[in-house]
């Protein structure tokens, strides 16, 4: 009996197939074209259908204000929720497609090309060149945020993926007008109309992740208690979008007023992003200074909650003044503050004796998003020039670069500029956390692949008997493995 | 309570953490050569314990061959234990140390490079790079090949990874033997003496699955029923070498001669491969003229059994002269034949109507490992000119290569090319039928991955909150993106 995810997934896989079938006569160029055709009338149907969705969207806010009231929800889903109220929203969902219709092609990229044997008596030219491809069926599993349909719809089309979505299920009815909405327009363009399909149910999920037949990739972002169940049930890679606990270490060279500024953004610029700060190691010799004093009282000014080791706290209550009323904002830590992502106005605050006791730290305790080292700056002339010839090599910093294994290390920078957007991608899909594919902001790029194309010329056979082993007959084949451009290749 | 397997995962990913802190002060070179100095211990260390490891050897074949004639093991299986009998073998094994020694590093390579934002009155330049690094601690399953155990080991050292190594249980005295030999190497180089461990039981094996606090990817080699088990048991990512259903097609315009010899080389040059051809698609007007009938009988006398659909059979059995005794080489098909890997010398044939069914059929039975088409030859001028524009652009070729979403493609050439030697990559870990991180023959450059690593300059401090909304504030700090020099930072 094939079940409703079968069919989903071995529809989407068709239309995967298919999408490759019927672009395969169009050069790189016109293919991008025809996808961004699709893109830009995926737009124009969602504005033509603003009011239908408009009309569902306020059904989803008004059941999710009622879950609200019983307390079953909190208010920040019913704003992630409702896609009209905050100006803008809508729009730059719309100018998002475009964005994205207009990236550079991922796809037909040559990343490798060797001539494996140049043409003999009998044989052509062996030339083996390496293209990026799409990875083919992804499940895109997130949050209850309508706007996330149409970004990841965006993304997995240019890349010329096929995607099932499901997003949270607050959002049914508003994802259930898009998704006809999405499917229609794809329809009328030139690629099949199930390239993008979306799910509803929790049960179809389970179905789906055991699927691997038909689907090739997994993309979930939430709680890392949704991201460790996909792991754990999922038969299929996952590109998990897990936590983000981020540490800075503070090391004794680093200087006071740049400290505070890069840990008070890194804390508070939006304390329930995966790229906020949650712990922060201070070295020992700031105790005994009005460095640590000085920054903590800035945090505290911040609304920020210390959660303090022993000697970091005695300094603070010591030291920092703290208005009335907010004495409760320096308090002692517990083991577990070290292992929890606070997502909130909160800061776990430990004294190490060296920079190796950070790293020993971090490696341990970090969950390799975002890891920071504030220490002496790398100074700039007069000019503010941006010579590559630094003066004042840090060896802290090189050390912790190359010791801490996360996906994104920064030297004196703030935690938030950990994103897609900010690195120049144009946007992202998340910010994956794993060890293999793709690490950190993931783009276009993190959505390919890349295959093997082999294209011998001439007319005779070719064949692996004809070349010596190594060890072998000097009047075979040689192999010679020279470089040849890097370009897409002509049949 | 600690388990063997999480004491075992622990004290690799303690190494893993240890070997980049003690290399965190070297240079790229400086680096690389440490590395590449403990490939030459381990090497030496494995001659001067040749003795103890042939008699160890020759112990686990004595044993195979017991289970050999009580018809529990194939002979195959003992020839590949034996690391001695076969001339050459135990030296190119320590050769192979010394040609992965030589490699270019794989490591601190870098791929992307942004300035995020130039400094301005408060804040220095904000640079991106993202730099290769390893991808932290392997779990290796393959099997009862003992000489896999120094290949793989050379491969996660020259990477800069940890590994665990699985060998099959045939080969447990050797892998004992050789395991310590690593071990003693590594703790006199200056990397840690955990870098590589061995373990012997499956049981160990489950256990280590659910190790993936410690473990960040698991590659197994063996059969389809080994990966598939461990895809569905591991709670880490799987770079899995499963099946080679390889096919190729015989388009209508295909050349004869140079189809014979490239098919037969397909199938018969080493048909235990996972690389050797199991299914042929034949362009249907190929039933009428010469052309089946002379392929059929190449095959036959090269000594393949042909299982053949309706049509083909019906032609090969009128048209082909059958030796006496081999008649039964031309059989019919059943549909299972073409979802069988057969590793013999057996072929599945079917009759296709045109370019679009073979893809159909690519698309649905391939094992996505390598498939080929034969088709109207890229001609070469009389000098055997490299010139890259080519006559005859077969839009066949084109469709293809685009159409099939393989791991290796190639037209006009034996699916035997498939292979890390023979691309160029020095040596393979394996050959990945994935479609995620690395697919193709894995070299070096599929054990890594990378990082970002931001660099501020300047004394200010560098804060996200700086930074104008893409509708925002125009007196704030604006984003740069601009392109700057692929190079190792420097601090």
């Amino acid at each position: 009996m094939t079940t409703n995810a079968e069919s989903i997934a071995k529809r989407a896989k068709t239309a995967f197939d298919e999408s490759q079938q019927r672009l395969s006569l169009s050069g790189r160029e016109e293919a991008d074209k025809i996808r961004s055709r699709a893109l830009e009338r995926i737009r124009s149907a969602l504005e033509s259908s603003k009011e239908e969705i408009e009309r569902a969207n306020r059904e989803d806010v008004r059941l999710a204000r009622e879950q609200v009231e019983s307390g079953k929800l909190s208010n920040s889903l019913v704003s992630r929720l409702d896609l009209f109220s905050k100006p803008g929203k809508w729009d730059s969902m719309l100018q998002g497609v475009s964005d994205v219709a207009r990236l550079p092609s991922p796809l037909d990229v040559c990343t490798y090309s060797k001539r494996l044997a140049s043409s003999d008596s009998v044989s052509g030219d062996l030339d083996l060149y390496r293209l990026t491809c799409p990875i083919g069926v992804l499940l895109c599993i997130f949050e209850a945020r309508p706007e996330v349909i149409v970004n990841i719809a965006s993304l997995a089309i240019k890349s010329g993926n096929a995607a099932i979505l499901k997003g949270g299920k607050e959002s049914k009815l508003t994802a259930a007008v898009m998704s006809r909405v999405l499917s229609e327009a794809l329809a009328q363009s030139e690629l099949p109309a199930d390239l993008v399909q979306t799910v509803e149910t929790r049960e179809d999920i389970a179905a789906l992740l055991h699927q691997e037949k038909y689907i090739d990739l997994v993309i979930p972002r939430g709680s890392n208690e949704l991201v460790r169940s996909i792991q754990r049930e999922a038969r299929m890679p996952v590109m998990g979008h897990a936590d983000g606990l981020c540490i800075a270490y503070v090391h004794d060279d680093a200087l006071l007023d740049m400290t505070i500024g890069t840990i008070v953004d890194s804390k508070t610029d939006y304390p329930a992003a995966c790229n906020s700060l949650e712990t922060l190691l201070l070295h020992e010799s700031h105790l005994s200074t009005e460095f640590w004093p000085r920054l903590a009282q800035s945090l505290v000014s911040a609304g920020v909650t210390l959660h303090c080791d022993e000697s970091s706290l005695k300094v603070a209550l010591e030291k920092v003044e703290v208005e009335e009323g907010k004495k409760e904002r320096i308090v002692p830590s517990t083991s577990e503050d070290y292992d929890t992502e606070f997502l909130d106005l909160d800061l776990a605050v430990k004294v190490v004796k060296d920079l190796d006791e950070a790293i020993r730290h971090i490696n341990l305790h970090s969950s390799n998003h975002t890891d920071v080292i504030l220490c002496s700056p790398i100074v700039q002339d007069d000019q503010g020039s941006t010579s590559e010839e630094e003066q004042d090599p840090s060896s802290a910093a090189s050390k912790f670069t190359k010791s801490i294994s996360s996906a994104n290390i920064f030297v004196n920078a703030s935690t938030r500029f950990s994103d897609g957007f900010r690195y120049g991608f144009g946007t992202e899909v998340g910010i994956s956390t794993g060890r293999t594919h793709a690490r950190g902001p993931v783009g276009l790029e993190g959505l390919v692949i890349y295959k093997y194309v082999v294209k011998a010329k001439g007319k005779g056979p070719q064949t692996a008997g004809a070349f010596s082993l190594p060890d072998g007959d000097s009047k075979k084949r040689k192999w010679d493995h020279s470089d040849i451009p890097r370009k897409l290749p002509r049949f």
